[in-house]
């Protein structure tokens, strides 16, 4: 069996290893193995040069096999996700260390994150609300199971966490009190920054977060609570952490496939990191299904097969063509010199990644051209 | 059993019967089954007062369970989707009228659709280009079914589709002759104008489409070649087809469901569409997650659980808080009253339905704040 043509009706799986990439059925996920194992490897190695825990960004990919992979050639030490049922299919596929790196609220919510560890797995949370604690701790009790919570600091991302040190340490000084929970360190993750073109613009807003780190981890210390984990850090700030001499921990996710928005940002040295930091491992593979119109091509890819909130994607390795408008399944592509016909494939660089991924239930990995491996989106659309 | 933290680790449903609209695992998207009847009793009236047959479209809400209500209560002949996966679902599922309102190219996708017929399905796609007719006949031969072709004309959308009546002519007859083929009609949808605000801007494009259609079908019976169907008609045009003369199939899809960006267009009289003429079904559910500073909440619905593509969600039935951004996993509330809590539930209007509904697993259907039943997203993801 070659073709996806051959398989039942109603089987939709889009290609069997084997298969040339040409073959692959569209619109489709695709990865460039060997781009994403030279990401892995690299990161691992900066990690481990640093002196950093990599505990890598499980909702970014959604899958289990990218995990594993991350953790054989790629320095991973655990995995954060930010949702209960996303931990959950983490933890059944024996992930040994999993961060809810997000509040977890809600009676039903707790329960379930407090019987994670029946599965196996170390499992950690954030916390930014004492009520939460006494609801983490009788889930705990009551499972006889432990929860380790980290205290989540706002550090300029304007969403969950406290903002001052005094309420770091009151809630510390909760979880350390609770039974069932185990006080593990602080969550400062500044999400906003992470985007931001320029380099400078980049380090002046972490350089803002390391100071309010710092000045937590050091009351802390004063009143004998240790942070066996001070995590953040995202692949637009990594080095600023690993910097730090306060972070530890690092919660990189986009590096492993890159996208065309996280690609814009430019380095040091003035770069932008799709070309050379990081190389584009994830691709939407799309068909050219119509050409009516001589100057415009449509292709099968819209919007049920990526986000376009950071933007629309970017044809990959060609500059005579350029998808500039998007539906609900289909794409529009701009081609003044008619160089697309009915069939020609493209290699779309999505806008967004993790929103993206999470709309596929496949990723396709290729390497030289053929089909080497069909990996499930292990977690796509587990929300809560 | 009555709350999702009885159930195994892993299997994560977010609702089950009985339960109240509180205890529902949120973000989840929760469909008013009321209002979801009276939308669909609504225009299957109005499209048998008029005598048009109503084709819905299956796209938006990619649920067979929804279909079937359709089918029941909501005058629906068959369905309209726009991919050969989720046809795929429908036909095996036991609808028996399948349209895939979309071009259908390449050797494989092709050839699992001349295989539908096989699942009882009268099975139809549109065609724009003259290679298509001989792939279609070529596969429809080799497994013995029929395929009915519509010839797609592009009446202002600028995505597929051909613009001269000599093209609409010349492709009819060449699907005529092809064995395995059948001519079946046209597909005229204008999508571009379903969302132009002003009623009178609508007709104006409708008035250029109705023209086309019109001119091609008289083209048409002068060679002696009928149209069964003649198809279109969205949310926002409908009225302009039935009254048209010329169209005979509607094939609407977000009345039922309704969301922000549709809900803002006017009625002739020059009130919104979401304000009388179909009412909001679907709702995004989501929770207040983190109240950390005072004057905004942190809610657990973002672009993982809903597209953007068309603005933000709204907050229904509430002026004093308002959703203002969005992350991957976190919605931002303004709330300057802090009239909100940590558990807190908001009802969102999905800026977008379609490519909303495709990232759920799952329809929470509710009546009286109860769950009656719970929906599979049937074709969730079929994108190819």
């Amino acid at each position: 069996m070659k073709d996806i043509a051959d398989l039942e009706v109603g089987f939709d799986v889009p290609a069997l290893p084997g298969m040339t990439e040409a073959e692959i059925a569209t619109p489709c996920l695709v990865l460039d193995l060997d781009a994403l194992e030279r990401n892995l490897r690299k990161m691992g190695a900066y990690a481990a040069a640093h002196g950093m825990r990599l505990r890598v960004h499980g909702k970014m990919h959604k899958s289990v096999d990218v995990y594993r992979l991350q953790e054989e050639i790629g320095g991973a030490c655990g995995i954060c996700c930010q949702k209960v049922s996303e931990a959950e299919v983490f933890a059944r596929a024996g992930v040994r260390d999993v961060l809810v790196s997000n509040q977890v609220r809600g009676a039903a919510k707790v329960d379930r994150l407090a019987r994670l560890p029946t599965l196996g797995a170390r499992t950690l949370c954030c916390v930014d609300d004492p009520a939460n604690v006494a609801e983490l701790s009788a889930a705990a009790v009551r499972h006889g199971t432990q929860i380790e919570c980290l205290v989540e600091i706002d550090c300029g991302a304007g969403r969950c966490g406290v903002s001052s040190t005094s309420d770091v340490v009151a809630l510390a000084r909760a979880i350390d009190a609770a039974p069932g929970l185990k006080f593990a360190g602080l969550q400062a993750y500044q999400g906003a920054m992470q985007h931001l073109d320029r380099y400078a613009d980049r380090k002046a807003k972490l350089d803002v977060a390391v100071a309010m780190v710092r000045e937590a981890v050091e009351a802390l210390a004063a009143e004998g609570l240790d942070c066996d984990i001070v995590g953040g850090g995202g692949t637009g700030s990594y080095y600023f952490e690993s910097a730090s001499g306060v972070y530890n921990e690092l919660q990189c996710g986009s590096y492993a496939f890159m996208d065309a928005d996280y690609g814009r940002i430019l380095d040091e040295g003035g770069q932008r990191i799709d070309r050379g930091e990081w190389e584009n491992a994830l691709f939407l593979l799309t068909s050219v299904m119509s050409h009516a119109k001589a100057d415009r091509a449509v292709v099968d890819a819209g919007l049920k097969a990526q986000s376009v909130d950071s933007g629309l994607p970017v044809v990959f390795g060609r500059d005579d063509v350029r998808y500039v408008k998007c539906s609900d399944e289909h794409g529009v592509i701009e081609d003044p010199s008619g160089a697309l016909t009915v069939g020609d494939r493209l290699r779309l660089v999505p806008g967004h990644c993790d929103p993206t991924c999470n709309v596929h239930d496949w990723y396709v990995g290729v390497r030289n051209g053929v089909v080497e491996v069909v990996w499930p989106v292990s977690a796509r659309g587990k929300a809560w």
